[in-house]
């Protein structure tokens, strides 16, 4: 069992749970928690490493899940594990991953742009919800938080791993939206989401919930969408207002 | 300027933030920041105690609003503004609010009820998506987070003052929803939610994210509702889920 703080693996865990750039130039992040380890058996992913306590080792399901998992664990002191989670109650079990080299489709039919999300939690949330109304992809805009950021990691119930996610800058966005109707979500759009016809290739681009999107952003649209609300005081949280957009397009093409 | 963290003034606040019963007892409650302070003055609701740090008064728009309200502020210090806030980085406003008594219409169209809702930030996101929506209301089960919970406040952005927010039993759940269709979102359920004819008077069940609903729950439920996803792997986040019920309601009675 590992005890010592100063392991290599451990410092290597925690500088992946810090750093954003040692992420990239490692290529590599952190998973925590049984359901992330369940979706690595699931797509049949090999974590580059494995570590759990002794506790989460001893639960009968674990164990099974373990066993189908090609990569020996290391087991680690409750404290150890305290120190490399990026949460308050540590889970008992954690892997570190390759970051995944999902490629958009040549012709997406349903992308989400992001611009400036600096929130963690909301970029968690708005990567689950893409995955599962079944978007292509999300481009990062400039002035994103990283996908691979731990609290976005927790948001993202997996989602990391099943879709394509690329930051680029506004001209990398505008080349891969060329032929798509892009759709700004802004608060006095004058489109209601429930008018577009989803049926055609299209982006939604969602800007930062406190100031809106960037004059970029704007340029690019084709159009502004709203969604209508019960009353004008009344407003959305980002990752809320993205994903009612996504699954009214999902709907309309459900409905086909 | 009150600058002593032994004030009884700031004691009553941080006891406020922290306290459940004590909001109760006291019936009031703590918010912060701009944004709320603007609602307050919109919905013409008057605080019983409003605090303002100099920075954030010496703002001119700021000076505007707090002209709108028929409270004089008591300026703190910076230290003592952070000892009161609840959150990391304190926005410089802090008010204290009777819990408003709204009831729920009579014959409510459309309810939320919550179960074992524990996640402050999904609460609040789920009442600000009511509130957006325009639910009638929201009744909160057993083993809910208080709706009045500094973070729950944070994320419902001022809809705490707008729907009625009811903590009931399932009994007395159950008389509330009596000629409603009930219908409990999970994920094997075997409605489409997009299929439920949105226009009767409905009542929608949200339950634990990890767990799912109480057995109270499902017998109270006249039918089991979920949300058609890309791949059976997919799953989203409990405030998701719910505000994308509440929008398909709100779209269909719209489209009549």
């Amino acid at each position: 069992m590992i005890t010592s703080s100063t392991n290599s693996k451990i410092k290597y865990v925690r500088r992946l749970q810090a750093e954003k750039r040692f992420r990239y130039r490692e290529n590599a992040f952190v998973v925590e928690g049984t359901r992330w380890i369940s979706d690595l058996v699931q797509l049949g992913l090999p974590p580059q490493m494995l570590f759990t306590t002794a506790d989460w080792a001893a639960n009968g399901d674990n164990t099974a899940l373990l066993e189908q998992l090609p990569v020996a664990a290391a087991a680690v002191s409750d404290p150890l594990m305290a120190m490399m989670s990026a949460t308050k109650t540590a889970p008992g079990v954690l892997a570190v991953m390759p970051i995944p080299q999902l490629a958009i489709p040549p012709r997406p039919s349903l992308l989400l742009v992001l611009d400036e999300v600096t929130n963690p939690g909301n970029l968690g949330t708005m990567l689950r919800s893409a995955g599962a109304a079944g978007a292509d992809g999300i481009l990062l805009g400039p002035g994103c938080v990283d996908a691979y950021n731990p609290k976005v990691v927790r948001g993202g119930m997996g989602a990391q791993l099943r879709l394509p996610v690329q930051q680029a800058d506004w001209e990398e966005i505008e080349k891969e939206l060329v032929g798509m109707q892009v759709w700004l979500a802004a608060a006095d759009g004058d489109h209601s989401y429930t008018e577009v016809d989803w049926h055609l290739p299209s982006a939604v681009i969602i800007g930062n919930e406190a100031q809106g999107a960037a004059a970029a952003a704007d340029r690019l649209a084709t159009g502004r969408l709203s969604i209508p609300m019960h009353a004008a005081t009344e407003s959305l949280n980002a990752a809320v207002a993205a994903s009612i957009i996504l699954f009214e397009a999902a709907r309309q093409r459900h409905h086909k």
